[in-house]
């Protein structure tokens, strides 16, 4: 079939393309000087217009009708990557090209302008290029808009295919019937900050023992590296090249043991997909939502457990030693799974994570509709922030303005973390029927719960749609029940 | 013009993989993990498969022959970047592009066994990739010869454009007939290394007297970051994002002091090319000897002067105290200026460097003429080693194994490595005619120095050849009698 023949060639380009991307990316946000980024910058936009034109080739355009029209011949992972391409090759087409590059220049624009007004708290600075962001979004949503997906729909499908407004309000519906109230309560009384907690702790002292972590988690330093960055991230292309970074506060440990085990959850979902899908366009994660249940499968379910502690807490104490001497292992899980209500979402705990994300998600839907307007949106947060969390941001650096998702056009994208939490917990209960979770992490790794990801989540790539994967995975559809049950009983035990 | 036109859209595009080959290089000497660098090289080769389709695209060959043909209408700099396109295009087409693309991957799969063979002094891991590297070149060497360059020619031409066989034997000559007497006699007899040179260093406090170093040499770190690798290098793109490396040796501190100067030398040049040329084919050096005359005359003119020292020592001791507190700057100035036979290029001193490029040369005039094999390296390497130094290496890893630079199909570059610094040693005759460059660096920074060198050398980046920049910035054709005699002066004091 020709048609194929020209599809492969293609898709090794457009796989050349990813990896450009995750390079250019990596790069910008590890070695890349800030004077050099503007510079670099203007080879990436040659790079993202040539890429533009790779999927919207007409001959490769043509090629893919060809073989969706003939997909029932295909295998498996090729039907449903053809399904993908179809639709994005689609879609791309309906975006007119200069409202396309206009949006380019204007996020471009906008992120200084961010910055900016997150340093001085100052709103006004940046409502006239959120404003345009908004619109912007507003009018994606009618050039993709199909019989499934309309409005907000649009926009939720880019990140999280086939969830729905329906399916998150029924998720949400559920956080704030059965969490909102148990939050209030738990927040009520805060601990107070242990001093240990808050010693310095050299930077090498934490790299050797994130370094240990990695070695605990199975994570292969022949195949990526560990590296230092601002905002921890995780970056890869197939199956071996998978790179890690995390930031050391030299006083908050916990902080960086905790984001690499983050980030390594994510890398292990990445290693770990089958790799005859290298090269493919089904490679990586299936969703952001899929990614995201990974890592906090790993941080939270795993990582904050006193199973997992009472192994490696030892280990802790004499990487940093003599520094948590007297700390037992019992004060440093109650630690690390303490909750209280906070304004920002990056340093929420467990527990009042969620309703940051339930704030973003209503105020979203509520932009896109257009039943609420940019210049609202202070006063909007602070109300809504206020009946959630029983306090009121100070400002708009601690409240409206946290975030840069929104600066780059990304809505849509926040749902998708509560979602990764709820999916991890489903997850959870169904790995417990096969075996004793927390009993398998004393072989001292987390080979066995690994395992049992590889075989029914991360192999599978982006080869399924995640809610399908998650089917197979556990036996039944999205439930959130298992999340909220889950937090419930771990926060009622402290 | 339209020509023009498509040629300016087209050369972005060109630029943009420039990028892409800068920032991929990088990546594989620093970042990339053993494992993934096979995994990369896949996307890399279908990266310049496209590049290598941008530059014999049958539409840009027509305007690049019609400007060509009007070449005289076109300014200064565009006019020689069209003849150097204009070769470069034809000689492109002259490579079938299957092998172009299968040496691409070829020299990306041999760089990490390399690596490996020479960490365990193992020259038949390598031997394999070496000979079809090597196979590689000699069909290049019959693909790209031409009237005015056949043989190894070919391929020294690429390096340094208008330097044959025959200029460069007569430069080796001067070398053989001057220098060499004189190297035997200075290395007769060694002084022992003074034990303060080798006293354990640790890595942050020779990164911090490099830093200080890189801003005693005026480069802005907002452009660029200063790394460590396993081979120190330069590499960068435009004038904005240019960045080092440096390998900390603990008991060789003297080693990154000089690697730093040397690789800031290279970086200085790329900095102060006139901006205008970013984006455009004629950014950059003008070759690789002007290249390494820069990073020489840095490294050795200015960095191993007396002058240089008596400004810097002090706070070389302060930085490393108290380690070198009873060693004079008289001392210090005489060990980094000692002279001794020794069996790695990268060490080698000033006085001996250029016998171990004449025995490179030799062996790649033979290696290219097939008049020597690839399994026959080591021996040949040892026998021809033994005649010039009067030592013999133990090992591959310190003979035959030492250099990258093979690893990678650069036959032709080492040459440029002598010719580099017998250019520095005539810019330094012309420049100590318009001022005193020692009393210069009294100021505490090279600024006059790269003031000069900006204006003679660095300026026209890569839109002159290098030989009519010599005669601009000297008044005069190459002439190594200025290095042999500056090299005679200088240890003759000693």
């Amino acid at each position: 079939m020709k048609e194929l023949e020209f599809y492969l060639e293609q898709r090794k380009k457009l796989s050349a393309f990813n990896y450009i991307d995750f390079l250019t990316g990596w790069d910008a946000q590890t070695d890349a000087a800030a004077g050099s980024i503007a510079a670099d910058s203007a080879y990436q936009s040659v790079l993202a217009e040539m890429e533009y034109k790779l999927t919207t080739d007409p001959e490769f355009e043509r090629c893919v009708e060809a073989l969706y029209a003939n997909r029932e011949t295909l295998d498996e992972a090729l039907r449903h990557e053809i399904e993908v391409t179809h639709k994005s090759v689609a879609d791309t087409k309906k975006i007119p090209m200069n409202e396309y590059s206009a949006f380019g220049e204007l996020t471009a624009k906008a992120y200084p302008v961010y910055v900016e007004a997150k340093l001085t708290g100052n709103f006004r600075l940046f409502e006239p290029y959120l404003e345009r962001i908004v619109r912007y979004c507003r009018k994606l949503t009618v050039w993709l808009e199909s019989d499934s997906a309309k409005g907000y729909d649009v926009l939720l499908d880019m990140y999280e295919p086939h969830f729905t407004q329906a399916k998150y309000d029924a998720f949400f519906d559920v956080l704030r019937n059965r969490l909102v109230p148990f939050v209030k309560q738990k927040t009520a009384r805060v601990a107070p900050v242990p001093q240990w907690a808050k010693q310095k702790i050299e930077k090498e002292k934490q790299r050797e023992f994130c370094e240990y972590i990695r070695d605990v988690m199975c994570f292969d330093k022949n195949f990526g590296i560990m590296k230092e960055s601002e905002h921890p991230f995780t970056s890869g292309i197939g199956t071996d090249d998978v790179r890690i970074t995390t930031h050391y506060y030299e006083n908050d440990f916990v902080s960086s043991v905790f984001s690499v085990i983050h980030e390594t959850g994510h890398a292990t979902y990445e290693r770990q997909v089958d790799p005859k899908l290298n090269g493919t366009l089904c490679g990586g994660g299936a969703s952001l939502g899929m990614h995201e249940s990974q890592s906090r499968f790993y941080e939270n379910i795993i990582g904050r457990s006193e199973a997992f502690w009472r192994v490696h807490y030892p280990k802790l104490q004499s990487v940093f030693a003599p520094k948590l001497d007297g700390v037992s292992v019992e004060e440093f899980v109650g630690y690390v799974n303490r909750t209280e209500a906070s304004f920002v979402r990056t340093e929420a705990d467990e527990l009042t994570y969620p309703l940051h994300i339930m704030l973003r998600y209503e105020i979203e839907q509520k932009l896109i509709s257009g039943e609420l307007e940019t210049a609202d949106l202070p006063e909007y947060w602070n109300k809504k922030f206020t009946e959630y969390f029983g306090i009121t941001p100070p400002n708009d650096s601690l409240g409206v303005l946290q975030d840069v998702h929104w600066a780059y056009g990304d809505f849509g994208y926040f749902p998708t973390y509560a979602l990764g939490s709820a999916i991890a917990a489903q997850l959870y209960h169904a790995m417990s029927k096969d075996f004793n979770v927390e009993q398998s992490l004393a072989s001292g790794t987390t080979a066995r719960v690994n395992a049992w990801l590889k075989e029914r989540v991360h192999k599978y790539g982006a080869s399924k749609y995640p809610d399908e994967i998650l089917r197979l995975a556990t036996g039944e559809d999205f439930n959130p029940d298992y999340y909220v049950n889950y937090l419930i009983a771990k926060y009622s035990r402290n």
